[in-house]
């Protein structure tokens, strides 16, 4: 199995709404570093898992839909936790959707799987895998 | 699936018995980044893996009994090489018990499984993984 | 000359004036990573620079102060832009003022000058130096 | 499941061949830091996943077969894109070999599977995983 | 004393002539993590060192100079060894002239020193400089 | 002003004196990752700071005299807290005899400064900077 990894990154204002979450009920921030992983059994005839320009430029383009805007006001996220694990689902949904309309290029049809992992900070991250 | 990671340390001293460990058979330490990944399939009622705060305090409260101490002269250990992957081991069920004690939240019941790296530099590192 | 370093992290939202800024007028957020550097010339009798568990609780107290909040409701902070580098200033001159009232020991009086970098993400951080 | 990960670095110049690359089809570089994964179920009798010592020494006589070298010129890789994930699984075949030939011990023939992961920079990487 | 960091990377190919380079006398290549550094005495009227936006533009164009290239060819370097150090030193110097130019706002002509570091690996960097 | 970097580590053993270390009284260990850091005004005719595979062989000779082992047992830091910024001071006044000495080559007599920093952990690092 092989993989190739991006990373991108947002800041973004969001807060929780749960006595699990104590102070980060409050509105607050976060830089996520965010890292999207494409696998597949075999490489393409340029033998490689994806075309990592176009990877690069789909990420970057889910990722602006996201930066620099405070969740709390995405109609998409109303009534949700916006938590890290959950953002990590959106991008890897999103990014599924752009793969399964080509726009990483036919050759990426026949990816398998797919994951994201979000750092929150340098001591606590969460990650979403998915099959495509 | 997802999940979610938090990262604590400890520095500790031991020395190994074989052969095959060459001059770390004398006593020396180490500092080791222990990094818990927390894992299960469909994320809670908060929109979370699990409550992040507990999970930090948990993983805190087992690294609290391994830091800053001398593993040789730990009864526990007796006779048994404490190796990365092994410690790696000893904090995955250690955690474990503590989800299964309800420590974690009744909603950590829900997690599946459990894994934990230990770095000892920033070359070298050891994984252990169980399910829950 | 000496010094010591410690690291501590925010989560903060907040948003910037001027067109400088481009998206970030907006209201976002950010996680800081707040690196805390402590300098002298020659080390105190305990062969140290300070005492690194004062300053580790001190430095948490400074960033439990901006934590999970967002920072265009500080009165202290009304029409400026909370840059990285000024809040880099903000930690520091904090951190002198404990400094200054025997917070981290009557030994950190004889520390020379101190520095805070605030990584903002993996591509971008900024310091601020002072002497003491 | 238990694994234990070394870590070493290679500095190559190579180009590759096809639209899809863009500037890259140029010849360039890259320093790739190689990541090896060793896995199994069970800890050996001295409680390790394989010998650090010898996994280091084996991974490096590999390195040291890439190492400074434009890999255009191997003919091993001719009329072949030596992307990042094609080294990926290169090195882990050659590992895999050498451990097939006994040189990281008679232990290292209960390893059961098998990554490498090479970091081309710090925001993208590729890997390889492959059973024994 | 303010600063702001910003990083990108380039991958290039290139060899050195002189025995004290031993094997890396051959054709290879590196990816370089380039860090640009700029200083001042005090922040500008937006609360901030230099524009980042500008600044992330600015070394953006310096790298694209020189990345998916082998400098061996590059007749700047004819005859010179283009080591880490050097290399830092070409972007600073890059950098200084941009600056000079206006091309990171008026405001950046207030910048009072520079400095750039090179990575060339984990284990390995370079830094250089200068005032402005 | 340039300079390079090179990093090594080292695993020991250690206890402190003194109520200032609370727990680190015990005997304890750590990995201590080492970055050395050679300054000078101009490169050398080969246009580097210092010849890095000499510097490399050097630091990891002076690396090996303190590794796997237990520093409480070390003659010449008896009744001497071994802490981190102790210990950069000892890593960095060994390399300043070894370069008197010319061990790093005759153009390394060109060098000006010297730093060493340790990190003991992903939250903490000390340094020590001297001129040659």
């Amino acid at each position: 199995m092989f993989s190739i990894t991006v990373r991108d990154h947002i800041m973004i204002a969001h807060s929780f709404r749960g006595d699990v979450f104590g102070p980060a009920q409050r509105l607050h921030g976060a830089t996520f570093l965010v890292d999207a992983t494409f696998r597949r059994e075999q490489l393409d005839e340029d033998n490689i898992v994806v075309d990592i320009g176009l990877a690069t430029r789909e990420l970057g383009a889910i990722t602006a839909e996201l930066n620099y805007r405070n969740l709390d006001e995405n109609p998409e996220f109303a009534g949700v936790n916006t938590s890290t694990e959950f953002l990590a689902k959106v991008v890897a949904d999103r990014l599924a959707e752009r793969i399964a309309k080509g726009a990483l290029g036919e050759g990426a049809k026949g990816l398998s799987a797919l994951s994201v992992t979000l750092h929150e900070s340098h001591i606590a991250w969460a990650s979403y895998e998915r099959d495509l």
